[in-house]
């Protein structure tokens, strides 16, 4: 893509605060040391520059500093992975690649799908676009499907030191982003699943990942323990 | 992951031929020259053994001879690419690489979510699983965004000559895989794009694409053209 003058050196980074798939790069990002201009965008409103970005109307958006245009967070983090070379969030060997890759796609499209997304949608989405009262029903089957969601994370961190290996990997990063916004939300218990607590108390004491639990969205206050890594 | 000395040598690929995103990874492989005996696998019966390999419960599932296990096609066409290093078909430079991966995206998040999934489900697998008659309205629906994702195909095509460059690469694959199932549907209407015919008349003669369009599932039955590179 073009060179573009104006926009040559700004990074800026497309996001919606509420968004598991852009907190997860937010916190690639921030661990690779690339900074970015954050841009808050409101997805929902499909504003035509937005959908001029991106016509698939979806977050995150990383313009790049020359003006390089990269939609969507599956393209972002192996753009972030192969473009920069810093660390090696995305594995070392083929073995590891495939489980982290194996466990992104589990966090955003699995658990997004069964917990995040209803639970999002009808805690917050749903009053911010006006669209009725909350559903019950589709709240209580996610947080039933969240529980069984932590037990497999629970089983995987009694055999790993992280998610999918033995070192702090972008599936880490993915799956405390999904966890993150639950938690906000109130609906973790934490107590049932010990080895995920200590995990989630060591992403808590990462200032790449500290950083997003600053996020606050109008309306819903998270728990007294949400930042504090000791909980 | 261990090497296993019975199914050394022995290549496997679980799928199921009615989902796009196996169809897409056979593909794959067939442009590579990676040959793979195919399993089908019943997902929808979650077998204790499937659930096993993969427990997100997903396919596919390529278990390769070294009995190393990669599950999704997320990490297998990248696993593909980084392993075996046959061809560029998620692309030669960074800015063609976000390009195939943003579309690859838009194929199986996107246009899996709007079209293929809903037509799949009401057309197909709701009666294999008894779970009642079609939903008409959602079928209308399905095919209503049907006609804006093939609009905007046609757009980029008369940009380029693939969908993602001026190369076949994983997009094109990616694309063809969902508009090959909703087109054995009989739910495309090929006319009103000629930009978009003319490229999946190119699809449907390339020998790896054509292996797909060989499937039958029971009780529904293609179209005349559907295998026709004429059509």
């Amino acid at each position: 893509m073009n060179n573009n003058q104006e926009s040559f050196g700004v990074r800026r980074l497309y996001h919606t605060p509420f968004y598991p798939a852009c907190r997860k790069i937010r916190v690639m990002m921030a661990e690779m040391g690339v900074s970015a201009e954050l841009v808050e965008e409101p997805a929902w409103e499909q504003r035509p520059q937005f959908l001029a970005m991106n016509p698939a109307g979806e977050l995150p958006i990383l313009i790049d500093g020359d003006g390089r245009c990269v939609c969507g967070s599956y393209a972002i983090a192996e753009y972030l992975d192969e473009g920069y070379h810093v660390g090696d969030f995305i594995g070392t060997t083929l073995d590891e690649r495939a489980e982290v890759r194996r466990l992104v796609a589990w966090a955003d499209t699995k658990m997004l799908k069964e917990v995040t997304q209803p639970l999002i949608y009808e805690k917050y989405f749903r009053h911010l676009r006006k669209q009725g009262n909350p559903d019950s029903g589709k709240i209580r089957q996610a947080k039933a499907h969240l529980v069984y969601h932590m037990g497999y994370f629970e089983q995987l961190l009694k055999q790993r030191s992280w998610m999918a290996s033995d070192r702090y990997t972008l599936a880490d990063i993915a799956l405390a982003s999904h966890l993150s916004l639950c938690d906000y939300m109130g609906d973790v218990a934490w107590k049932d699943n010990s080895y995920l607590k200590r995990w989630y108390a060591l992403m808590k004491s990462r200032p790449a990942f500290r950083a997003i639990l600053t996020d606050r969205v109008r309306g819903i206050k998270p728990p007294e323990h949400y930042e504090n890594p000791d909980f």
